[in-house]
């Protein structure tokens, strides 16, 4: 095309290559639309695990009245479900910890939605049956390497009732194709309303338990420890919000200019974002663009009168329909897991 | 291929898209090969300007004694150079500043460094000639749109003596091939050893003067605005350095791991690298990896042992041939320009 030359477009932010961790460029992208899979933030624990032939049989075992091996081709056949799914790490911006965290240092792209299907895992434990006593159900992915000394693969197990809930499945589409090798392919656990670790990619084994699952990154990492050396699970996302225009530091043109940006939650629906220009004295509503009770995330809006010279302290909070509102300031856990403190940015106009 | 799905590569990182700028992944290429065109920063002031025929002939006019027009096709064929430059913006690092500035937040990846091709400059003033009294040669781009409330093209000057430098050169290939549009097609000036806004892209008029220059990116922005109410024009690049591996807040492995980086200044060659793991104390000098007498720049590394549990602070600084060191802390000015501050990062060892 002539004028392909002046074509621009955002790129993944790399934040490393071994394993590979990549983000969303969050604030140059509209969540109206699903995330193109080229720009769905990577989060690797290992290198990619290598495609084989025996990767297209989910196994189910375990505690089960009879065990399960099914194929991809069969999988596919299944009556299905499509959901718009947020997936977000649970090290989603824990760059912005003030008292700084070791490990990745994710900004506020670790996050990405987009249209997840699949066959509801409970289709699967109907047909297995289970015993009782049933407590957990583990997943295995075929991602593997060291872990605190230890070969293993990446594990992580969900109780019982949420393994059962409609909407967790055992996912072989995103947004209208097969997931791709980096995102899972073939198959990819969706845990809607949890944080990204739970949505377990390159499915290969499910096993149903009676004791608590204590593999490295169920009990190790994906854990808060908190100041007070109490320490409790993550598990699902918290109320949160991003403000992608302005940019901080910006310099934003005179004149009315709209601010805008997403707000999300693990549980319920978002009801109201709240906008401050004084550090949180007084607020004032910002607009839904999106709807509110079908997805998890909204886009939100607010018009605002920039004056020239001036400069111009913006925060912003979510509500959700559980009446969980974004804090003023982040809970500090030793991992920086589950930042969700209010966002403020700071611009000037031109 | 069979395993391309397991290919893992950074991206150029999105600061805007309108206009473009994105920076170069710097902790994840090697600057032993020159950087790959897509990969190389892209900044700009405008749009992408159309190219269309008459973007092919280069005039240079004004105070001259033959004005001269010349083609595309013609300028290839005249004696030509290539050298090893790094181009790097003047406001690269401006994130870092403690101080915060407004203006785009670009991290350490805005340079690039790389072979560039040309004619010098000084042949083409060999031809035209020039009137006595000229003190310097004013360069416009083809980009242009509106910069406080005029419409006008991207222009920057230089001091007549810095134009006849026998390294300025009209540039119209990049490691080994026409350079690309984002980056100046079909021509590029190319200023070794200055800011990147001195190396002008899509080159289309030059002009002799014998007046000072006073357009908006030579007197308004590109200048050095201190606390003290003095200002200084910004030129040529200063000494610095960055540590390439690890990253900040990284987790490393126990053992001896290697601290490597890069260290560049805008005159004179690196003379020493300097790391010191007591905030400045004490300093060991890093080995080079690359020539230090060729390029403007060199690759260094120092082996240290990591201690598991340990936290390690590590500071960075560079020397050039001309004495000048890094400052402990950057000269904090109010558009953000050439911050050059000795780096630190803080890893802990697993």
């Amino acid at each position: 095309m002539y004028l392909d030359y002046r074509k621009v477009r955002p790129y993944l932010t790399t934040k490393s290559l071994s394993p590979e961790n990549q983000e969303t460029p969050i604030h140059f992208i509209s969540l109206l639309q699903p995330v193109a899979d080229q720009l769905f933030y990577r989060r690797n624990h290992f290198s990619y695990p290598i495609l084989t032939p025996e990767s297209f049989t989910l196994k189910i075992s375990g505690s089960v009245d009879q065990a399960l091996q099914i194929h991809y081709s069969e999988i596919i056949m299944l009556p299905s479900n499509s959901y718009r799914v947020l997936i977000e790490c649970a090290g989603n911006k824990r760059a912005y910890f003030k008292e700084k965290v070791f490990g990745e240092q994710w900004e506020d792209g670790a996050m990405s939605e987009g249209i997840w299907k699949g066959v509801p895992l409970k289709t699967f434990l109907e047909y297995t049956g289970m015993e009782e006593g049933v407590t957990e159900v583990v997943f295995r992915g075929r991602d593997s390497g060291i872990k605190n000394g230890q070969y293993v693969h990446f594990e992580r197990s969900l109780p019982i009732e949420m393994a059962l809930h409609p909407e967790v499945m055992i996912a072989f589409e995103y947004n209208g194709k097969p997931i791709s090798h980096k995102h899972g392919y073939p198959f990819r656990l969706i845990v809607p309303g949890w944080y990204g670790m739970a949505s377990v990619k390159w499915l290969t084994e499910i096993f149903l338990v009676k004791n608590k699952f204590t593999g490295p990154f169920q009990t190790d990492d994906y854990v808060y420890y908190f100041k007070n050396s109490t320490s409790e699970p993550v598990t699902t996302n918290k109320v949160n919000s991003t403000i992608q225009k302005p940019l901080d530091r910006q310099l934003v043109k005179s004149g009315t200019q709209e601010i805008s940006g997403i707000a999300w939650t693990g549980s319920g629906v978002i009801s109201k974002v709240e906008i401050s220009f004084d550090h949180g004295a007084n607020w004032e509503q910002a607009n839904f663009d999106t709807p509110t009770e079908e997805n998890q995330t909204v886009s939100w809006s607010y018009m605002k009168e920039f004056k020239s010279g001036n400069v111009y302290h913006i925060t912003v909070r979510a509500t959700d329909s559980e009446g969980k509102t974004q804090p003023a300031d982040a809970i500090w856990n030793k991992k920086g897991y589950g930042y969700h403190a209010a966002m403020v940015i700071t611009v000037k106009a031109e």
